[in-house]
């Protein structure tokens, strides 16, 4: 008998039926012999439906309040899971994050856990009841008041919590099979990953992969919390992330997947008088309005005119800010322009037998050149490395780079619609 | 400065329009210089559009994640509310039954308030801010459970936190600009009545009366609170219900109002043997089902052949499960037959004078007399007479007995649709 924490994501619960198939599936590991613990998000578009009435009320809701509302959410899903459960005869309870002890700083709308005390939790399954939890939601001791974790939070709520109790494994189901070597909707042949290391799953998830938050990930990192990551709509074992996966195994594989992302844009200030301290200048300015820079490059241009520029990507929709006040203080930086570029498209290549692997980077930038791709920008980590290129241009990129490194598969990867909180 | 305890109902805040015109009343309140403490209920229809949902997956929810489900509607209704309020630069802050301090006891979908700790509602009053709480709901101390207080509970609510917090008045804004001296859908010439005591507002409240929840009344006179039943959409005078109304004023009225009922059927057990004992069975039996009986009323038939009939009215709801039961139960009970009216219409006269004003009976079974009404029931306490008649007969009964207490006004009462709950 384990204990296993079952995560389930609003597009699994977005109506009566999707509750009835995820209660089932619960009943199911419970009727094996299993304590299980369920983490549930909100229906379907639940949170943007709140979120949007809102937003019909005032432009800029106080975060306290939006918290409030829309822990409303989990609310509704976690009842309803719960109800359903009975009704097939296993004993269910839902609990919401404070009843379930999630105790959070009390950053409103992005709180970080600080605590978790799942007494209630633990009672529930003494009792031999499956416990439901909200996802995505927390309270802080000090303040009384509800917290919520921000984006990915239910996940990061079904991995806190099994790191607290414990458990043997956190499924989290969502509506494909598992983690891929790519984006099967641009990589067809894309393979599914039986076993990855949570070291090489935070590169990938920090690169685009959409399938798991990075905070989750970070949090079973460093928890040594098993994580599964499973479809809802099949019995068919996912991907597992360990933290050492690979054992003592000889051969290790060199590269575990390719990321992708086209949610950045491109920045380029233009002309920067290059004096020591001036880079340091900029960058102090843009973490003075919380941007969150990803790649940064300096290269000097052609000619020696004492100017350089630099160069750096952030989401989309950070870029007017940032340049908004880079204009403004134009007069203290001295620099000659600023270019913006939505167009670009990010690749990372991801694998931790890099460490030991020599040749890797050339057969990457080999096949990047065959492809006739055009590197804008190289970041590199110790088992990553990253390009930018032009947006129109990622899908052959990915390809290229996906066939060179064999990760290709004989079938095409199955891909479902809609993807979970 | 006062300490104002204000109620809305789900009516008044069923749309984003409807939560900033209700925000704006709180912020004249607040502005004038007083405490306050708003009770709200859910947005509309939401209610009923989780319990339908609730019933899309099971048949027979379980009450506690019923309970669960449901309060999530006032967790969105008052963090709209205090969002609404606060972008109108008064503090505002929402609070759930639990944080409210709402004990109640383990009755899930009826449970009664057992204790009021109100200590961040004087808190957030001591801050200067508007406190909103959620109607409805509190929780379990012992299990820590969510519970709801069932019907009317919003008003509950209020007045059970107007005692708490010893507040000069507790507002009850609804869609009707006070309490009628009789339905005015109905007796069109029906007067707004300024003040009644609490003492009759529960007489007319029992028996049909739909404004206001005879819970929140009977509150209200145990603990001393003042209400004040008036029109979110007017700035008039409503109606105050208050211990003493009348004070040493030498003519108190005679009569307060009429309350009519059309939600109760008649249910006849006939040719029950007349012997002692077997009422007490019959009621024993009944009692059984947790059925509500109001009336009853026992006469032996024409010829005197050992035989009576028993007659009692309860929810029409309620007649199928007693029937079945009683008929069940034959043999034991020993009746010849039962009889089931679902057409009946009661009619009760209330008023505190009647104590000391000889000649009310009279005065109203002339009136009806007159008016061709068939009695077939009556029941009586200190300050109410409540007659049975035909259901079609009820309209020109209550303008009959309207008239004869000299009632009527000179002016048409406005009536708006709807009610909160």
């Amino acid at each position: 008998m384990s204990l296993i924490v079952q995560k389930f994501g609003g597009s699994s619960v977005e109506d009566a039926a999707g509750i009835k198939r995820v209660a089932n599936r619960i009943v199911e590991t419970r009727k094996a012999g299993h304590d299980v613990v369920v983490v549930v998000s909100a229906m379907g578009d639940t949170t943007d439906d709140l979120l949007e009435l809102a937003h019909e009320i005032v432009d800029d809701p106080a975060p306290r309040e939006l918290d409030m509302l829309l822990t409303a959410g989990e609310r509704i899903s976690m009842a309803l899971l719960a109800m359903a459960i009975k009704d097939m005869d296993v004993e269910a309870r839902s609990f919401t994050g404070s009843q379930a002890g999630m105790q959070t700083d009390a950053a409103h709308g992005s709180a970080r856990i600080v605590d978790v005390n799942p007494k209630r939790i633990k009672d529930a399954l003494d009792d031999g009841s499956v416990a439901i939890v909200a996802g995505f939601q927390g309270f802080n001791r000090n303040t009384g008041d509800i917290t919520t974790l921000g984006r990915g939070g239910s996940d990061t709520t079904a991995v806190a919590l099994a790191a607290a109790l414990h458990a043997d494994v956190c499924e989290i189901y969502t509506d494909v099979d598992g983690i891929y070597t790519s984006d099967p909707r641009i990589v067809h042949t894309a393979k599914k990953i039986d076993v990855i290391s949570a070291e090489e799953m935070l590169e990938l998830a920090a690169h685009g992969a959409k399938v798991l938050y990075i905070r989750a990930v970070e949090f079973a990192r460093r928890y040594g919390v098993e994580i599964h990551v499973r479809s809802s709509f099949s019995h068919a074992e996912g991907t597992r992330i360990l933290q050492n996966p690979y054992g003592d195994k000889v051969e290790e594989p060199i590269v575990a997947g390719l990321a992708s992302d086209t949610s950045e844009a491109k920045v380029t200030v233009l002309g920067v008088p290059n004096v020591p301290g001036k880079a340091a200048e900029i960058f102090r300015l843009v973490a003075s309005v919380k941007a969150n820079l990803d790649m940064i490059v300096q290269n000097l241009s052609g000619e020696d005119d004492g100017r350089t520029d630099i160069s750096f990507t952030l989401p989309k929709s950070e870029a007017k800010s940032v340049i908004d006040l880079l204009s403004a203080n134009r007069g203290e930086i001295g620099h000659l322009g600023i270019s913006h570029d939505d167009n670009i498209g990010k690749l990372s290549l991801v694998g931790s037998g890099m460490r030991s692997h020599a040749g890797v980077s050339a057969t990457f930038f080999t096949a990047l050149a065959e492809a006739g791709i055009n590197v804008e920008m190289i970041s590199t980590s110790e088992i990553r490395i990253s390009i930018v290129t032009r947006a129109d241009q990622l899908a052959t990129a990915l390809r290229a780079v996906h066939s060179a490194f064999e990760l290709d598969s004989d079938v095409e990867a199955i891909v479902h619609a809609g993807t979970g909180r």
